[in-house]
């Protein structure tokens, strides 16, 4: 491979899955995958470093210009730590800016999951030529990216988008009442009902609160949940406020496919 | 009166209460105020139109720069016409901009009435030296305003911050069970405990979807929920996913009272 460029490492650390790209600002150059290591904190790191090693084989480090790294949890983004991650318990209080900078000898940043998701979608995917965008990754757990006049919104301590979070019935939130009840249970007709009502309800509780533009759906299971949305738009319809948005606010699965949260890491650097 | 200014009208067009004030970008002139007329649209315009008439009256009409109306609704901010007030039905689909400009002869800007509230708490009240706020009004209903990075969100379709329209519980949103079912109940000890685990859980929603450094509450029903705030904090902080947030998020009464809205109102035009 003649290489006169640099490239970015991509990575996405989901509940489920790792996935990683090489990614030149605008292309993939190679892709991997490994299954989330789930047993404990020093497993994870030896497996995430053979992926990464892997990937960079037929690159070599020194072209590497930076690596992005997107975690389904909450963060310190500028210390570089991670500091709640309920789906990978191991991870909390880990620094994985430092241990990344320290294994591949570059810059590392990194951002929650699905914020990098909705980036990807943002700038190459369903979002394109939007500028008021949500994506929503439904995976293990629900995560939340929020774009507001063409900017990413991190908030006072960068933690927006905790979709799943939301309370919406019974004390119980979004995503205990949609991804999680449905990995418990064989789904009989009834608890189907239950499942796209309930994710009815959390999507017009994003409309009456963010109206945006369009509302992107990604992660592991977006495309049980993209089966669903003709029936889940008829409930948003009853439950949001105003009738512009109600004919206006498009809800689609993203475009990118499970590569868009490893190009959303590695485009936290524009090269 | 001497005057060498011009001034604004600022009227705040709520479910129970219409407050007027006369502005200069900096102070109050003066305020009146009346009950809303809840009858038809005929009187409510022909007691509006009197309450602002007298408010003008020593200063005269030639003085007036501009009228900033909030109103409690959906509203088509461009064209000036309320599409949807769920509590003063009677003016759906009515252009209160036309309708004021015509009156008054001065150009007449509108906006939903929890921005105008969440506006003047920003550049007057408990949101000064902020730049990330979530403005709440509790009244006849629930309403909010967002800003973000200092500046308000509007949202594709001019209809973010339906806060009371959430979603929360058994099909029923943040303003049923709290403000509404509160005018309906006489107040026992389990409704009470009701009310504010209901009041606790919109408030969390808002910290993990927003992350806002303050939450600033209004309204008429302010004191209420402010006498409850301690133990509001206190079932938020089970809520919320992030530590940080929970550290840091603000949640307070307005430092502006009743006139807020009206301030807020009269600050769409900058002179």
């Amino acid at each position: 491979m003649a290489i006169n460029k640099k490239y970015i490492i991509g990575v996405d650390i989901g509940g489920s899955k790792i996935n990683t790209v090489i990614f030149n600002g605008s292309k993939i150059f190679k892709n991997a995958k490994i299954p989330t290591p789930k047993n404990n904190r020093k497993e994870f790191l030896e497996k995430l470093e053979i992926l990464i090693k892997k990937l960079v084989s037929d690159i070599g480090k020194k072209e590497i210009y930076g690596i992005g790294c997107g975690i389904a949890g909450v963060l310190d983004l500028q210390k570089g730590v991670i500091l709640n991650a309920p789906n990978l318990r191991f991870l909390n209080n880990f620094n994985v800016k430092n241990w990344l900078e320290k294994k591949f000898g570059c810059e590392v940043k990194i951002d929650n999951d699905a914020r990098s998701f909705t980036r990807a979608e943002y700038l190459f995917g369903a979002g394109r030529g939007y500028k008021n965008i949500v994506g929503v990754t439904f995976g293990t757990g629900i995560g939340g990216g929020i774009i507001i006049n063409g900017k990413m919104v991190y908030g006072a301590n960068d933690s927006t988008g905790e979709l799943g979070h939301m309370v919406i019935n019974e004390g119980k939130d979004w995503e205990a009442l949609t991804v999680k009840q449905a990995r418990k249970l064989k789904f009989s007709k009834i608890s189907v009902e239950e499942f796209k009502k309930n994710l009815g309800i959390g999507f017009s509780n994003i409309v009456n609160v963010l109206d945006p533009e369009i509302i992107i759906v990604g992660g592991g299971a977006a495309k049980t949940v993209g089966k669903f949305l003709p029936k889940i738009k008829t409930i948003t319809n009853k439950l949001i406020i105003s009738s512009k948005s109600i004919k206006n606010v498009k809800i689609l699965v993203g475009k990118l496919g499970e590569d868009a949260g490893a190009i959303g890491a590695a485009t936290l650097f524009n090269i």
